[in-house]
């Protein structure tokens, strides 16, 4: 299947991004590997989900938030090929971090929100990755989740 | 000397790992680079150290806590390579997180018990890696140490 | 412009650097790939800030802080470049990492002290960059910001 047929089979709609309005950008290509900056949950322009797993927000909540960091992730990556996510052969690898208390011990629950829908956008073969996550003490503007990847292209 | 007499010469014995049960692989080959995921420290199928340095573990815990990811991580790498290490031919990088709490100000001591599993098992010369190290609030499962790290293949 | 020539433009100096004395190497390079380990905020021998941002350090300083830290990679890429930065063909990503209070949610904007640093010295085209940034709850020896980096040498 192509990346747009599995997309359309999971119902998985790209949200529209814009480059950050910093100093630095959303995507790098070195040789074969694209690196996508740490995407934050963005939807129609404002977060989704704020403040720390443990205390503001719950598991379920986390991986809607996770998800939707990864939708952002992919938004870009579409960018970077040109529009074209066939582009990419593999996810290398997926950095995941979750705003959490020293007392919430499902990082990797929440991260798997983040995983799946990789997995379900590129499918099985060019979607599965090797990942690390783990939970932080805060994240810019408060966000819940933050999802980093590297992919390799054709 | 070959890994195998490296691991010999250390007493270094690799644990018995398996695929994590979730929505990722243990690792992705891309190009040369050989990328672990971020390694928890299982021995015999339980984490060996729970909790946060500087509250719930001593740091010599830690570093012996550091040193069983680096472990799983080597052992990990050994399947990547069809179960020779002697593949590997540089370390590039490992990524330490500590749980910690923020007046644990020792992390990257902690670390080094990673780091020298590293440099004991692959050499100083394929041992030597540049490294990441940091304390974060809290780790999947509520470990004390997670390591990932990112290896090239001859 | 050559790096020289943006350096002295921006009236940048570059902090003489030494390799850590412990268990892992300043940087590692692979292919194409130059990688920077986490470097801490030493000036003149000591670390110019240290603590929390959200509690110990305020936003300014942070960001100053993410600058200082930024020089120390720029001094260890110089020396892995035998001296010579325009061997830098472009910058990867940086990972910024702001030890921060649960309630400060600003590590991005601290980390753009350390991104426009790289701006400034290796100019818009080669400094350009991806980048992760977020709070964590401690980094080695109480800094207040660690800086690594991914450069691609020509």
């Amino acid at each position: 299947m192509t990346v747009e047929e599995n997309l359309a089979s999971h119902n998985i709609q790209l949200p529209e991004v814009s480059a950050p309005a910093a100093a630095y950008v959303p995507y790098q290509i070195s040789g074969k590997q694209l690196v996508i900056s740490g995407q934050l949950p963005f939807a129609n322009g404002a977060l989704s989900h704020t403040g720390q797993l443990g205390k503001d927000q719950a598991l379920e909540a986390g991986q809607a938030c996770a998800r939707i960091c990864a939708l952002n992730v992919l938004a870009h990556a579409k960018n970077a090929c040109g529009g074209d996510l066939n582009r990419i052969s593999k996810t290398i690898k997926l950095e995941i971090l979750v705003s959490a208390t020293a007392d919430f011990d499902q990082p990797h629950i929440v991260a798997n929100g983040a995983s799946q829908l990789i997995l379900d956008a590129l499918g099985a073969d060019k979607g599965k990755h090797a990942r690390v996550a783990y939970g932080v003490s805060v994240l810019p503007m408060n966000a819940a989740v933050e999802v980093a990847a590297t992919f390799e292209l054709a």
